[in-house]
């Protein structure tokens, strides 16, 4: 493992995930390279540049500025919504010297990955898709951290055409927050977290969503309690953010989805024929998978709830 | 409103939720009547007489210990699970003198009172179904708090040929551990709870099933972060609990099943329609009534994540 550093880092949405990248590299890995941030507008990234998150803002719809910008940058980080991927980098191209990497924070991949060919082309090979697994309740650049990533995943998906070199640098730069990285396909990615992921994201909104059609939700509000508080607390994320990842990850979340309303509809069969037998198999199996799943600590405690 | 006393309550399964009752009247409100706890067997309440919660122990197989325990007792609570009512009750019934009040702290109702008719006959009019709604991860005597109750809600489903006297009384005796007392028909009882309680856990029993038989169940537990977590922490529960109120409450429960699958299927036809809108819509309404909820405090923080 080389150790990372960088001279020039650009950062597309610096909001907290591409906020707590920056700081994490400066506060937590104590490196000296600039940091350059780009917003939609100057003024999006006028608040970073405040709290001295980066060095240098720039504005997205200004060519001069966005060619400077990107002007001998080791490393581009896209950690704007997944739906602007493309547009995205579509912009950026232009101004893309042969030696800059180009990674991302999605939470989605395989539309990165055919995002990126449609806008890169050949140069799609210096674009190494990444998806750092942290998040907080809290968004913007002024809930950004630099221990955000401590004891983290991140997933890179290599393709073919990157050089190991431009995925190693990625990879450092991961490590260097803090975080523990791994590589699968954008496939396999899609469908571990359509699994563990997206799929409780949708359970738990239609949760809330039947109970708001129901004649009586107000009363069914009022005793909802622990198990409820719990369930849904994630029916309570940005629906912008889950419209686009349950629209980009649409193939493996159908097949997830169709593969869980199998379950319920074997639970159901049970219930129905009061088979006691099997639905406490079922649920003590469960409850030992998840309990053992808690004691491994797959998940370093990040004091967050609302870690994604 | 009367203020509670009490000469002589009888409480079948001191657990959490009978032992923190005792614990609530004697240490909280400062009660003095006697409290006797009966087990299974003598060894079963044996830790509730160590640790001070009951004044007296007798074994549930010893008929002249059971009827020395029922003599002059003013309230009788069965704290054991749903699906011993029946058996409770009949077992109890020859002791039961005409002035003793009945009541229960079962999660479902229409269940219990069919169990209360059959055992007891038309003595059940002493009976009062009631459910406090609270509960800890932790299980047993050692487990009991004085506090558990304060700012919970207990729900009362008054029969029609109960006493208002005898309803006044349980009222009266939940109102002395500092919960908020509501009254509901048993139909409407389980529809809220099957709503709001079992059919989320249902469904998170469900997902941890549905990873577990996935061929890279491993991966994705690996994975696995925050929201994982939240949704899955009610898998954890108990399956002989969970599997008794689900037959216990199989018409609400199935009913609230279907309709959640429903929802699911619509959802699912707009994913794969990518009708973003719709998605978006829902979402966002889900949000909205799930921050409102939050906010509202509908649920008095316990400090505990557990509680049902």
């Amino acid at each position: 493992m080389a150790a990372f550093s960088f001279n020039k880092l650009v950062i597309f949405g610096v909001g907290l995930i591409g906020g707590s990248l920056a700081r994490a590299l400066r506060e937590r890995a104590r490196l000296s390279g600039r940091v350059v941030g780009v917003g939609r507008s100057a003024a999006s990234v006028a608040r970073a540049l405040e709290l001295g998150v980066i060095d240098e803002a720039a504005a997205l719809d200004d060519d001069a500025a966005l060619a400077r910008a990107l002007e001998g940058a080791d490393i581009v980080l896209l950690a704007a919504p997944v739906a602007q991927t493309q547009p995205l980098l579509a912009r950026i191209a232009p101004f893309l010297a042969p030696t800059t990497i180009v990674t991302d924070a999605g939470s989605t991949k395989s539309d990165v990955v055919a995002a990126a060919r449609a806008a890169l082309g050949a140069r799609a090979a210096q674009f190494v898709p990444a998806h750092p697994i942290a998040g907080r309740e809290s968004s913007g650049v002024d809930a950004a951290l630099p221990e955000l990533y401590v004891g983290r995943n991140v997933v890179l998906c290599p393709q073919p055409d990157n050089a190991p070199e431009a995925v190693e640098r990625v990879a450092a730069m991961w490590r260097a927050t803090g975080a523990n990285v791994h590589c699968m396909s954008e496939a396999q990615h899609d469908r571990v977290f359509a699994s563990v992921s997206h799929l409780p994201h949708v359970l738990s909104f239609a949760l809330v969503d039947q109970i708001l059609d129901a004649p009586d939700a107000e009363l069914k509000f009022s005793f909802a309690a622990g198990g409820f508080r719990d369930f849904t607390r994630i029916a309570a994320s940005s629906p912008e953010m889950w419209r686009d990842v349950c629209l980009a990850n649409r193939t493996a979340l159908l097949a997830e989805l169709d593969a869980y309303t199998d379950v319920l509809a074997r639970f159901r069969a049970a219930i129905e024929a009061s088979d006691g037998a099997a639905l406490e198999a079922a649920f003590a199996r469960s409850r030992v998978a998840r309990t053992e799943w808690q004691e491994r600590g797959a998940l370093k405690s990040s004091g967050d709830p609302a870690a994604k």
